[in-house]
């Protein structure tokens, strides 16, 4: 795990890590949410919505970015104050995502990052696009 | 489960559930995530950042905006494309959290509404504010 000082940070900086979704990621998510929207959880329903299986809970996805922030970037003395996500493309299971994190601006007043992400399947194509603010406390 | 089509939905109708966060949410999260700052999972670094306990992820938090949308507002027609969420308060295990969506826009030509989203704790504070983009599809 990371542990960067406000100090220690500059503009342009960047973290990445692959994740491979699996469907024990989806029950999971399915178990803390209760969110049994079918889409997520029956494969003849997402087949008739034109997708080759469940699709990827879109908040699931954008878990991964508590990882990106409190272990990569900064790390451990991470807090986020705020997060905005698009979902580009569908995420299936089996998929395997690089997560990736870029400091695009330091506001040392409130020891406060902005981070530029983005979530990139095998094919390369965007999932996730986003931002994050994040202190550094 | 709600399954509103998009001619059944209108400006200020609003749907809200409650959750108790547990540990397991916790160990859940982490399982999916690999998130292992220990703001979250170390009982005593919470103790000595000024905490009574382990903090819920801020992204656990958010996850409940995926049942929001998918089981309640609009329900199994729901397809998240957009999200924006500011942490205000930090959210403890034990905590009884109301999450509660209002629609504030809906767009017919992309059948698309735009929800407000607000997560309040058992005593009245707001832990997160936000906006959903979702499609009726």
């Amino acid at each position: 795990m990371n542990n960067y000082s406000f100090d220690e940070l500059s503009v342009g900086m960047s973290e990445d890590f692959e994740v491979t979704i699996t469907s024990e990621m989806l029950e999971n998510f399915k178990a803390i949410t209760g969110d049994v929207n079918p889409l997520h959880n029956d494969e003849e329903f997402a087949h008739s919505k034109g997708h080759p299986g469940r699709v990827a809970f879109g908040m699931l996805t954008a878990s991964f970015l508590s990882t990106l922030a409190g272990v990569y970037l900064p790390g451990e003395k991470s807090l986020i104050q705020q997060v905005e996500t698009k979902f580009a493309n569908p995420v299936y299971i089996g998929d395997v995502l690089t997560v990736k994190g870029e400091i695009t601006e330091l506001i040392e007043s409130v020891q406060r990052l902005e981070l530029k992400v983005t979530i990139t399947n095998q094919n390369g194509k965007k999932v996730l696009r986003g931002k994050m603010q994040i202190l550094v406390v």
